[in-house]
């Protein structure tokens, strides 16, 4: 078993590090809501006052943060931990950014001798307390092949992207073509309401022609047509507009940055925005059907 | 075995027609062009002069042809066939075509008392060809009971998508959904790229999460990804640009006609007009990779 | 002053009939809503039982349709009027159909020696009760020669595009672009206020610069910034989303018909869509600017 | 007269600094390429052989560089020249970059008690070489006082948009409108080319009515139908579509930072860029007129 430094305790962050002190490891937890501190320490964790104490005398270090400037300010600047860290700590970081801010990261910590991952997850607060995420990688072959353990502690499948930064570049080039074949969907299934099919005899033939695709499979938007799935729960829990809308502010950042075409995920990243305006922005991103059948309704 | 009326002989209904001789049904046919109906006579179908013997004397009459005109000028009119045929026939329509155009052509049918399907088909010429076409169904469940067997000698999936005209709907709205998703995985792959990651590690990663549709798992759109596919012989073949183009036309039909906002689906037929004009018309659509790879390469 | 023949007394044609008695024509008025005929009546028209009476003894014929089903209905078909009006009648349509439609129209005129203009309008309401509207006008010169005298009684400018059907391309063509400055002008104004800019003087300035458009001139869509405009008033009046609607339905007709690109045309009227389903039907169509509003105040 | 340090003596830069020591003023001048600093001593300017020696000893500084890491390196960091310059001092900065730079820069300008002004430009080189640009400014209201007797030696109209960065600000949101509405004429011209209208015909009604914009009034995408404008020279010279890439990657910049929705200026953006990668980068802007002419010639 091996001694854990883990900051960001939210949403993600907290059943993480719950599931890794069910794992049998040590833990070392640090995060600016008291609160959450006190809820992992009643699991097993032990707390420290200040974030440069969560990195001393640890094997593992993992932080999970909302958006690249909190991911910046932990590792980087005058007080970041990336000057305190011993050089044998293996470190992870879990959040959600820009893959240009993850490339900065881990150069830092590779100039200060580190290894260091990127590895964003999907799968959601479910997948978090079920410890069925999937892990996207970046790094070196080492490096994950150390991290390995621990990751399989949090969750069930691991992709190896490629270098530093990879492991958010794939996750926001994946979630982007999420976005977009949602909403082609979405669309495609209330041109065929609207035209007098049944959505889910349409449903079933795209999921079975070259249509097909993973909304299809396993998350219809259409409500009623598959059980279990947001859309029959008025688009309740799941993945939110608004977390939709994050990825897809950073898949048009890493496009920006390389002069890159993404006229599909752009057009969806703005339905999505505006989506968020009308009052969807906390339901699951499926919800991208209203936008089409409330039309059909007037 | 029955006696087949068959109009249409070009790359599609050429070969269909083959199919149904294979399959001992003796065939009359017809065709504007001379050589193709020696082809099919070559072949073992017998032919007419003019199309209005085609359909005397036999059990079942198909039709394959390029676009909604063509159909109902065969169907309907002053010296429409529907005024011709015996009622006893059972009538089959495999063109892609408008919905209301089917729904116009199947209610004249009805009127006269006669039984007929819409039945487009996906496959393409590969298909037609080793009879594995897919055939989307509109019409009654006694229709299609009757036309099954003749279907299942020219295809292997059958589906009933609902009632007259509804054939062409759930065509369409695949097809509709099918350029939406090339696009956009498309896109996502090129993003990847121009980020550093590899195709190949990309396109894996996202066909096993959320990002996962038809084009990943059995056509990539990427040189090199997969193999037997049109991207890895320079998009020859396939299913061409200039045929999505007309789908998607259908699809912007339908969708006007209801008043249906098709945003994501509006803008891959643009895309897909723009990137014919730019000389790609007779390559397969997967080649709207280009679109975006052109970018990067300069 | 000549003998008119007047079908279609609705917002628009109403006022149009009152100007040309108030012009001191005589008119012969039809209306399928009996309430419209007499409101007709009063001011000085005379009315008929049946349309086929409203073209007897007329020097012009004019009609202010809703729609192309509407116009050929009227003009064409076994009771068709151009199957009894006398061939000196000059004859000008006034709706706005789809080009394919007023082309149909005007040929079958021509076959029987008629001429006639399509001659869509724009202006509203308001310029239609003013006598203050603008006529796009397809046809020959002669044609239009002669209608000149009574467009005036009606309008302010009179625009000649070309042959038959001119007058409806012209029009939709000129309306689509109108709906792309228009949200263009809309998300641009939000743009700058989400980044602190003072509406007015953004407009200001880029009234002045290369954003210059007829939006920023006229009808400033940003609340507050120009008085008198829908914008200053709720968005109550003006020119009804509902009807840019329609507008861009046809352009996208006629898009379709000729297999153009018009990705901006196709995306304002998506967005144009999914706005009037959020309950903006019935708001003049620079509400558009609450698309984007709407996010930027959550 | 004043004495005027200057920073960045290339295609724009160069014929200000010209401009200005046609005034009368003295000049101190530096740029990275030698050939572009001897231009301009010939001319009359003293140069200098480090930009550390250009802040000295003078009333006025004036910086044209290409985009923000270049602005954000010659003021801010370790040797950046805010540390060094004399803070009577007024400092102009006219290049065109990211709003929040602008800010970054302003912000560390005031701190250290200097008057800031960003003042990017429009009007092209050849507003340049005339003296007739157009200077959008963003400061305070003495700043620009003091400022506006220098930028009146360069240009000829002088826009106040706000505070700090809101010059940077009003030209994204102008140009991005400007791509939207080139984008959307060129495109309503060739539907109606397609529809069989004459463009110059076409182009002035639409000029008249509510489709009217700077493209219809000055600046005619369509080859042929002004003279004097990029359009009738094959696209050659004016505002280049890769700098026109660069602006809406600013306006987009801007976007993401608010989580503003700008779906009309993202399509022109992705629109820009492909047909940039399809050998249009280095012609005019209007050039986008080919994406929709070359599908209809086809």
């Amino acid at each position: 078993m091996a001694k854990i430094g883990f900051v960001g305790l939210g949403n993600m962050g907290g059943p993480m590090a719950s599931n890794l002190l069910k794992a049998g490891h040590e833990l070392k937890v640090f995060d600016i809501v008291p609160e959450l501190v006190k809820k992992s320490s009643e699991q097993g964790a032990s707390s420290v006052d200040d974030v440069s104490e969560v990195v001393k005398d640890i094997d593992v270090f993992i932080s999970m943060l909302p958006a690249s400037v909190h991911v910046e300010s932990l590792y980087l600047g005058e007080n970041g931990i990336l000057g305190v860290i011993d050089k044998s700590t293996l470190v992870i970081d879990c959040s959600t950014i820009a893959p240009s801010s993850a490339k900065r990261v881990s150069k830092a910590a590779d100039e200060r001798g580190l290894t260091m991952l990127d590895a964003p997850v999907s799968g959601g607060v479910g997948g978090a307390v079920a410890g069925t995420l999937t892990f996207i990688v970046g790094g070196s072959d080492e490096g994950l092949d150390s991290a390995r353990p621990f990751l399989e502690d949090m969750g069930k499948n691991i992709f190896h992207a490629g270098g530093p930064g990879a492991g958010q570049v794939a996750k926001i080039c994946n979630n982007m073509l999420l976005s977009v074949l949602m909403t082609g969907t979405a669309e495609a299934l209330q041109l065929g309401v609207d035209n007098g099919l049944d959505p889910a005899v349409l449903s079933e033939i795209m999921r079975k022609s070259s249509g097909g695709n993973w909304a299809l499979e396993v998350y219809n938007p259409y409500p009623g047509v598959m059980d279990g799935v947001p859309a029959s729960n008025e688009y309740e829990g799941g993945f939110l507009v608004d977390l939709m809308i994050k990825d897809l502010g950073l898949a048009m950042e890493a496009a920006l940055e390389k002069g890159a075409a993404t006229p599909m995920g752009s057009l969806a990243r703005n339905l999505y925005i505006t989506h968020g305006g009308n009052g969807y922005g906390r339901k699951d991103f499926s919800s991208i059907q209203k936008v089409f059948s409330k039309n059909a309704n007037r």
